[in-house]
């Protein structure tokens, strides 16, 4: 067997299947392991036209030294200890220069910690799309030395998805940089998706319709300013059939929402880094709040049923609320990314972190587009202000208000819309009210406050007794 | 120097002061050390009557020498890194069977770790009240072993402020148990504080009033079933004037929350706890985004002032919005309380939480006593489920509907309020609007639904594909 495969790959689940099958495909030569051997038998026998690029391999001494020198060995094996695993099986088996890549969902802190251990090169890589994405293009969020990213950067370009011809594949930092900015893509993803299931919720229940006319309703908006994969997706889900049944999928799917962690690590990793992001925040709530069936029930039973009957929100205002609540959890996300650079000392590029979500991704929109637009061109500023955006909000915002105020007056629950709609009202309140607060700090605890004179560290006139 | 003390503390700051003044007070001698001498002396000769009982020591030998065996050790030093190296400097002088208690602000995994790690008896004591209630009597929340906790009950119940007769001091649990329920008491008091700034916002910018309208309003709201301390502290602090220009205080503080971190820790601690707290978390987010001056200035030199004058909303109906919000900000600590049951394997009595909260500690209040009562009649539900507060809910949530919507339409940021509704609306309906958030998870990522037949793992349509 030839000693010289471009890249290996560890762990042939289905990411690592379709990520395997995309290199191969882009006309790199790959060696494949995966601790059960039947698996990687099958993975081969499978691969077809592909074949010919792909080395099969069944034990990790065959695995390395089919890796042209120096290796560069993706690992797709699951977060968390495999990972550690995988490595300290390595280890012995690798030289200096070998390059280890952790292609998988590993968080942050971990990645940090990971490169700063090891005595290889090593790259934290963020993939995002799903199987689909892994094996047609993915969206790609690299982390560690641009040097140790240079050595493989054809390869994850090749790979990636494209928007409008360029790849959505970049380093976009040091160490866990890039698995960063991938859990705070899918803090967005849950916001996104909470958003418009609010929105759902007024169509359903506010407005009576069917499954087929909400489903109409998200391909209409998929064809404006909210275009995007989820709002496509969201007309695709309503208009589905239930296999078993024939029933709208919708009516037949439990209201409880599942989640692998990766929305609530952005929420407290954005407490760490005093960066509020309450859409997101409420989003991650909303979701556990959603699997607490029997709760909810008896809340109902004690309470009657909470969402009334309302139509007098056309669906103009709708889709303007979810423009601007969808424009507020982005800018979000984007100042939470920007705060790295206080206490990480990274300096993401945000322009381009909007660039490489464009394709590939779940968030992917053409709004993104719009977004890389307006965050090069106003460098440091929250997405909200910039000219493009603020234009958009003061079109929408009334949008968004009247369907807060609907929603709470009818029983609707709109967690992530009010929260981000609160957002944007403190957010462009000169004079706020925690004034209020301070002068309750002071009296109570002796805190201080600043005085709008300039002076810091004062106090009431209790302190004088 | 006779070797009988009762009790020692080391660290004579504002509240070591205020708590040794206390214990001397009600008979127990205390031997005292801070690590400048100087401040020693001069606790010790501005003690007045309460000398005869303070032994001032100035070496930790001779501060050890003074107690009587087997000794108790309040340690009042900043949290952190200081109690380990007090713990450090204090252990070779010990007796195995001295006891350590940590009565400062201490982050409870720290104490659990600390207890975890000591070979000493050790109790994490969370004490509220600020000075005035470590002076006369703060609410007492202990964690340690039982038998540990036996050993200074009594000074703990003397100390401690009393509600109708009842001490505010008890056994929380084990461990960081007790840290843990003050810290919760501090993510409360951060959802009221920033409900009643809310609505002091929707007084000021929607009814136009004085700040002496507002505290007149406060100080009403303070004879009903808000009558709290928080409400009264408002009342006091709206009517108070700036010492320096006699303009009325609130009016001269700059309205930027300050924040010492425990609110911040509540709702990271909720997260990992999967118990969502969406109040509490919205006013750790408030506090940050009101420090952003700058930045709010900007965004309302673009949008223009946020807050419209509104009064179409009566006095009664602020005030029933309030009364709602309070009970969902409560309900949600006290269902974070119960979780650590699962987590942590702590059995917290929470009726005996709402009682010693009552009196001493800043979010004290009488409906704390219905409270406590709802929450011993209905053990394991959650408070807004209980008879008495279900009832409260049911006449007061129509007003909590209207103050969101009002605010939302008039551009009055309401965050804590809008979430407590959200939290109160997703809460009592039975089918809500995550079957959406399930099939978009299943269409890009073959995540799986439940269906309402029971069956599990089912799939839509495409995953035949």
């Amino acid at each position: 067997m030839p000693a010289d495969a471009r890249i290996g790959l560890i762990g042939l689940g289905t990411m690592g299947t379709a990520l395997a099958l995309n290199i191969a495909e882009k006309g790199f030569d790959i060696a494949v392991f995966n601790r059960t051997t039947q698996v990687t038998r099958d993975f081969a026998a499978g691969a077809g036209d592909l074949a010919p690029r792909i080395t099969p391999t069944e034990t990790l001494e065959e695995f390395v030294a089919a890796l042209a020198k120096p290796r560069a060995i993706i690992l797709m094996v699951p977060a968390g200890d495999p990972v550690d695993d995988q490595i300290e099986a390595l280890r012995p088996l690798l030289d200096d220069d070998d390059l280890i890549i952790d292609a998988g969902n590993a968080n942050f802190h971990d990645t940090n910690r990971r490169v700063a251990a090891s005595d290889h090169p090593y790259l934290g890589v963020g993939v995002s799309g799903g199987e689909e994405g892994a094996r047609h293009g993915p969206s790609i969020m690299g982390g560690g030395a641009p040097e140790v990213w240079a050595r493989v950067e054809d390869i994850m370009l090749a790979i990636s998805a494209k928007y409008k011809g360029e790849p959505c594949a970049a380093l976009m930092g040091p160490a866990g940089a890039g698995h960063f900015v991938k859990m705070v893509h899918n803090g967005i993803e849950y916001a996104d998706m909470q958003m418009i299931a609010e929105i759902y919720g007024i169509l359903r229940d506010g407005h009576g319709l069917s499954e087929d006319e909400i489903g109409k309703v998200f391909e209409d908006w998929n064809t404006g300013p909210l275009e995007s994969y989820l709002i496509e997706i969201s007309g695709k889900v309503a208009r589905a059939r239930d296999v078993a049944t024939g029933k709208p999928l919708l009516s037949v799917i439990v209201d409880a929402a599942g989640q692998k962690g990766t929305g609530r690590w952005t929420a407290i990793e954005a407490l760490h880094l005093l960066t509020p992001i309450p859409a997101i925040s409420a989003a991650v709530d909303a979701r556990n709040i959603s699997s607490r069936l029997q709760e909810r029930a008896s809340g109902q039973d004690i309470f009657g049923a909470a969402p009334q009957r309302f139509d007098d929100l056309d669906l103009k205002t709708l889709e303007g609320a979810l423009i601007a609540g969808k424009i507020l959890a982005y800018a979000q996300g984007f100042v939470m990314i920007a705060a790295t650079g206080d206490v990480y000392g990274w300096d993401i590029d945000l322009p381009q972190v909007a660039r490489i979500w464009r394709e590939g991704c779940i968030i992917r929109s053409t709004m993104l587009d719009d977004m890389a637009a307006a965050l090069a061109d106003h460098a440091g500023d929250n997405l909200m202000r910039t000219p493009y955006f603020a234009d958009l909000m003061k079109t929408h915002h009334g949008a968004l208000r009247h369907v807060v105020a609907g929603a709470a007056l009818n029983g609707h629950a709109t967690p992530a819309l009010s929260s981000g709609l609160a957002y944007f009202d403190m957010m462009r309140t000169a004079r706020g009210t925690a004034n209020m607060i301070q002068g309750q700090r002071d009296f109570f605890g002796l805190h201080g406050f600043v005085h709008v004179n300039g002076a810091t560290d004062q106090h009431g006139p209790w302190a004088q007794d």
